[in-house]
């Protein structure tokens, strides 16, 4: 990453109060809801470019009544863009960061890339929304399920210290794109219909079955890299020394994912704690109705911006009452990315606080 | 439960040769898995009985080529019965289950009715088969779920003491019975045809859907009865004091199970050694190839008698290295329940040792 232009003071680090945006990646799964967040949330925006492959160049897309059309992103893109949402990959967003930066815009990235980058800050904005004031013109949205799992814990943290987490994922199709949320609904129909499916987008059936994150396996550790990447930035997020365990699942759910949290505290939490302290929390609904039997649920948290968080329990695996267990629901297209990277470009707005 | 017949020695535990067999509800999921067991295990048996409530009697069922006609269950049904196959729900053991020990017959019981009575066996065969010489005329089938852990984890915990165990579960349709498999199926079907569907069967809607299992909440500790079943079968089968937490969840799958565990030893278990003990444990496969991603699914598991076992790392929630974390997944209906019980049945013939 080669940045040329130094953000030092706060002021630096703003962005002018009616940027021109644009959003790398429009026409993908992200790139859609980028458009939805800006528009409802009524993101004072001059001007909205939108940019993606050739491909995909032509395409008309909606935003606030208007036709916008999609233009093939290039070296040039950038020339008048002030606030630019990356959501093409890591490798789009290595080759063309720089190129926004250099033209005077801040990146938000969605991606990878720059996520462990020291001089790039890694922000969820109700957790470290301070890290914002270091930037250097690029600014790491995080993986969604770290997301989903730093919103849900960083209410606790402040009252007592994590010592360990251990986490399980339920991920929905649309932490794979577009197509694999395509793919899920083609298959289960190719199922129900007792058809043969070939699946094209993930390597295993998708259709009423589930399987291991389809991300590489560390050979050393036996662990995939999107269980690695959450470790990694969970930590990083919530400046967390403590140890994680993981296993990330993909099941065939469409967009939100559901996250199974056991997290060993420093001394023990009452759960009555817990829950007030998630109930005032910013950006958490708490969803514990035991009576009811109603807990977080894909289907109540797709389209929805808070993270649902329910079945607040001491953890009958730690006798010491030290530990508590939560299940954890969010919209991975929207908390997970899109709503994410637009919360922290409100951060930065200059004349917003 | 009041059994009047005494079985004191080892001879009396024991199903004569060619016994009359029995299922007590046989038109239900399990019911019907367990006249495929008898069936493909080419279980000795002198005559079949399939019994169910009035409501389903006259039903004709096929058994190795023949019609069988579905009886009504009621006082009488057990005159000349030697083996009583169970799974028509807890009431009906609770009303049944002493009449056929009271006719003759062992009664090998699915339901949860007994399963915790010290005067009944719990067993799972690879694990606890000596606890069969003792029963008094019941012998309890275990949860699923305790079933499909303690096969992957009684050959670990033969080298190494547990100490605790934390699960979280992936648990399909077919637990809550045929009915729920096919409001799965529907419902989906309504959701790709953007059809509303109202849930007859579960509590919420499934469809490309997840939801906390849908069994009361103890008011005091906030786990659901299935998670408690789970604890208390899985250390009762195991003889285990060690504390287990436990999160179960429906999945939108059809019949097979999927548990992520997480089990710490009393000392550090090299992964090899646990590997190596996996792969020559009876009713285990090892899934377990980290080049091709390929580990349990549930497609796999799925009309397989194996517990698919893999993911096998060391936790990295656990600096002490006493901890391993797993991934299991086992059918349902057949080891998780038909395939179990007439394992049971198979260890109680004169026969057999």
């Amino acid at each position: 990453m080669n940045i040329d232009r130094a953000h030092t003071s706060d002021q630096a680090c703003r962005i002018t109060a009616q940027p021109v945006v644009a959003i790398v990646g429009a026409t993908g799964a992200v790139g859609a809801e980028l458009l939805g967040c800006l528009e409802r949330r009524e993101f004072p925006l001059r001007y909205l470019r939108l940019l993606a492959s050739p491909r995909s160049a032509g395409q008309v897309m909606r935003f606030r009544g208007f036709q916008l059309q999609v233009e093939a992103l290039d070296e040039g893109s950038f020339a008048d863009v002030d606030l630019a949402l990356f959501s093409a990959g890591s490798g789009v967003s290595k080759r063309y960061a720089a190129t926004a930066v250099k033209a005077g815009a801040v990146v938000v990235d969605n991606s990878s890339a720059f996520r462990m980058d020291p001089n790039v800050p890694l922000v969820v904005p109700e957790v470290n929304a301070e890290a914002l004031n270091s930037h250097r013109g690029i600014i790491a949205n995080p993986n969604c399920v770290a997301t989903i799992i730093t919103v849900a814990l960083a209410p606790l943290h402040r009252a007592r210290r994590i010592r360990r987490i251990h986490v399980v994922t339920y991920q929905s199709a649309s932490g794979a794109g577009a197509l694999a949320m395509e793919e899920l609904r083609e298959s289960t129909a190719a199922f129900l219909r007792d058809e043969a499916y070939e699946p094209k987008i993930l390597p295993h059936p998708y259709a009423f079955n589930l399987f291991s994150h389809n991300t590489d396996i560390d050979p050393e550790t036996g662990y995939n890299g999107e269980e690695l990447k959450v470790i990694a930035e969970t930590r990083r997020i919530m400046s967390l020394n403590a140890p994680i365990g993981i296993t990330c699942v993909r099941v065939p759910v469409l967009r939100a994912h559901a996250i199974a949290l056991t997290i060993e505290f420093d001394e023990p939490f009452p759960t009555g704690e817990a829950r007030a302290l998630l109930e005032s929390a910013p950006g958490v609904r708490v969803v514990d109705d035991r009576a009811a039997n109603l807990f977080p649920m894909p289907s109540d948290a797709s389209g929805g911006d808070d993270v649902l968080v329910g079945r607040i329990r001491t953890d009958l695996g730690d006798p010491s009452g030290r530990s508590l267990t939560l299940f954890a629901v969010g919209d991975q297209l929207l908390k997970g990315a899109a709503l994410n990277a637009v919360q922290i470009a409100e951060r930065l707005l200059v004349d917003r606080t």
